[in-house]
C-alpha cells in the first residue's frame, strides 16, 4: 500500500551566486526546507509551511529578502512579498513595505483575514496592500514591525555606497543600458546578477499546493518601485490538481520588469496545464513570452507539477548565471540543495538552462 | 478609396449610475471622447490621446478617479492608475498615490521614461510605483502635485461620514458580507454599486491601440489597498493587430479583488484573440473565470477588437446594474454616449448584460 506524502521546494534566487558563498546559500535553502517539512509532517497547512520556509529565506542576510535586502536609491529597505494558495485561489500581496522583518507574514495574514473576516456592508478584505498603509495594517494585525534601519546590514550598506558612487560617476544621458557589458564574474553588476529574490512551494499529503515569493527588489530602485513579488501572477502561482488538470506551482526570480511583463509565474503554470510535457511548456514560455525580442532577459523559475499524491515533477529553468535550489520530500531525511549554473560557453540573459526530475515519495507500508 | 480613421471609447464605471445623474455622466464621457479625438486627428499618439480622455474623466468630480474619489477608511484619497500601450507593450502603473490630481499623467510619464531614459549600469526604469515613493517621483518628474485634501469634495466627505456611521453601527463579527442585501436602488450600498472607476481606449489611423484605467478604489478601503487599476493585466490591456492576431483592447471596472483574481482585462483580451466571436469570448470569460463560483461578482468591461484600420468591433458587458459608455470614430461629429442597464428582471452580480456593434469609419474620397 502506498501512502501520500508531502513535498517542499525552495529557491534563493536566480542571478549570480558567487562560488565562495555557495555553501551559505545551500545552507539557507536546507534550513528553509526543513522548517516547512517539519510543519507539513505535523499536518499543518501548506500556507503555514510555505510561510515558514520563506521566513527562513528572508531571515538569511545573504538573500535579497527581509533583512539584508537590496537598498533603494535613498538607502532604505522596501520589501515585496506574496503568497498564493492553490486550493482556494486566495492570495495575499504586500508591496513597498518598510520596517517589517518578515513581509511574508503579512501576505499570510492577508489570506487568513480573507478566510475569516466578515466585514459589514459587503466590504471585501484587501488582497494587496502597499506602503505606509500596509505597515499600519501590519501593526493593527499583530505582525511584528521594527525600525526600518534594522533591516539594513553592513554588507548592504557597503554595496549601496559602492553602487551609488559608480552611478554618480557616470551621466545617465551618455551611457546606454545595453552598452554596459555584463560580466559573468562581476558580482558588482547591478542588473541581472545578484537578484536573490526567494520563493517556496509546499504540497501537503492531500495534494494542496501553495507558493510564495519575497524580494527586496533591485539595487538602487526608486523608492516606491514594485516588483514581481508584489505583482499578482508574476512572482508566484499555484493551482491544485482538478479532475481535468494537473496541479502546478511556480515561483520566479530575476529581472523584475520583464517578469511582470510576461506574468511569468501564471504564464508558466497555465501553459504547463495545457501542454503535457513540462520541459516543452517552460521552453516555449521562455522563448516566446519571456525572452521574446533580441535583448537580454534575466530570469528563473522553480516549477512543480503534480499528478498524484505521492510524486511530483520538479523543474528549474533560468537564463541567469545561476539559481540556488533546495527540495525535500517526506521520504527524504535531509533536503537536497544545489546551485544550478549556466554552462560556461552559454550567454547569460540569452541561453536557457533547464533541468528537472521526477520525485517519487511513495511510502510503502 | 477608403482612408483609415481613429477611434475612441471611454467608460465612467460599471456600478450603479443614478438616473438623476445620467446626463452628468454622459457629458463626462462626451468631453473625454472629444478631448482624445482632437489629439488623434492632429496625429498625436494614442498614449497622449488616452491620457487626455482619462484626465477628463478624472477631473469630473462625479467619477471615482482623481478629484472626487472614494475615501479610505481614514478619509484620504489614494488613487490607482495605469496605461498599457499595444504597440510597444510598455506599461505604466501608479498605486496608492496621494496628492496628484491626475494620476494618469504619472502612468504616461512612466511609459515615456521607459522609452527615453538610459540609466547607467543596466538599471531599468520602473514600470510600477506606489505610495510616497510614487509621489516623490511625480515631483521629480514634473507631474503636478497638490495638497491631498484638495482631491476631497463636499460630496465625498458627506458619503464618507455616512458610510463610517453605518459601519461603526454594526459589529463586523455579527454580520456576514453575503447577508447584506444589495438593493438595486440604494445608492449608499458600498460594495458593487457606485464603482465609477474610469477607463479609455484609443486607436490611431495606423492601428495603434492604447488603453487606460484610473480609480480611487472602493469606499472605506484600508489605506494602502491596491485595486485593479494598479494591477498589471487587471485594469486595462491593449495589443496591436499582428499578422496572425486581431488587435484588442480592454478596460475594466467593478469589484476590485474579483477583477484582480481573474486578471480580467488580459484574460478577456487573450480569449478574444483565440475565439473568433467576441461575444462568445467575453461570455466565456465572465462565466468561467470571473463569476465562477456561486457568489455575486460585480464587474464590467469595455472591449474593442480591430481587424482593419477603418473599423472596430465595440462591445460592453457588465454584471453591475449599469455601465456608462461613450465612443466616437473620426467620422462622427459628436460622440455617442449612453448608460447600459441590466434588465429589471435580472440580478445584479449574477446576470450578464452584453451588447456590441461594428463601427465602420471608412472615409471615402
Amino acid at each position: 500500500m502506498s501512502l501520500p506524502g508531502c513535498f517542499v521546494a525552495v529557491h534563493a534566487g536566480a542571478g549570480f551566486h558567487s562560488p565562495r558563498k555557495e555553501e551559505e546559500y545551500k545552507d539557507v535553502c536546507k534550513t528553509a526546507c526543513l522548517q516547512a517539512m517539519q510543519l507539513l509532517l505535523k499536518g499543518e497547512s501548506t500556507l503555514s509551511a510555505v510561510t515558514a520556509a520563506t521566513i527562513s529565506l528572508e531571515d538569511a542576510s545573504c538573500t535579497n529578502a527581509g533583512v539584508g535586502s537590496s537598498l533603494t536609491m535613498n538607502g532604505m529597505v522596501e520589501c515585496d512579498a506574496s503568497i498564493i494558495d492553490g486550493q482556494t485561489s486566495l492570495f495575499g500581496i504586500v508591496g513597498c513595505l518598510q520596517g517589517v522583518r518578515n513581509p511574508i507574514k503579512a501576505a499570510k495574514k492577508l489570506i487568513e483575514k480573507q478566510q475569516s473576516d466578515n466585514l459589514s456592508h459587503g466590504r471585501i478584505p484587501p488582497s494587496v496592500l502597499v506602503g505606509h498603509g500596509a505597515r499600519k495594517w501590519c501593526e493593527q494585525s499583530g505582525i511584528e514591525t521594527c525600525d526600518p534601519a534594522l533591516l539594513i546590514t553592513e554588507s548592504s550598506k557597503r554595496m549601496h555606497l559602492k553602487y551609488r558612487r559608480k552611478i554618480e560617476g557616470c551621466s545617465s544621458k551618455h551611457e546606454k543600458a545595453h552598452e554596459v557589458k555584463r560580466s559573468r564574474i562581476d558580482e558588482d553588476d547591478i542588473n541581472g546578477s545578484v537578484q536573490d529574490t526567494v520563493g517556496a512551494i509546499c504540497i501537503d499529503n492531500n495534494g494542496n499546493i501553495t507558493a510564495s515569493s519575497s524580494s527586496g527588489g533591485i539595487w538602487l530602485k526608486h523608492s516606491g518601485r514594485i516588483g514581481p513579488a508584489a505583482t499578482y501572477g508574476a512572482g508566484c502561482w499555484a493551482k491544485n490538481k482538478t479532475k481535468d488538470r494537473s496541479g502546478v506551482a511556480v515561483t520566479t526570480s530575476g529581472s523584475g520588469e520583464d517578469i511582470i511583463r510576461s506574468l511569468l509565474a501564471k504564464t508558466c503554470a497555465d501553459h504547463i496545464q495545457t501542454v503535457d510535457n513540462v520541459h516543452q511548456a517552460i521552453n516555449e514560455v521562455f522563448n516566446k513570452e519571456f525572452i521574446g525580442d533580441d535583448s537580454e532577459k534575466h530570469g528563473g523559475v522553480l516549477v512543480v507539477k503534480t499528478e498524484d499524491v505521492d510524486s511530483v515533477e520538479l523543474l528549474w529553468a533560468h537564463t541567469t548565471d545561476s539559481m540556488c535550489i533546495g527540495y525535500m520530500s517526506s521520504l527524504q531525511k535531509t533536503p537536497k540543495t544545489f546551485i544550478s549554473r549556466l554552462p560556461s560557453d552559454s550567454q547569460s540573459g540569452v541561453s536557457l538552462k533547464m533541468e528537472g526530475k521526477y520525485i517519487n515519495f511513495t511510502n510503502k507500508k
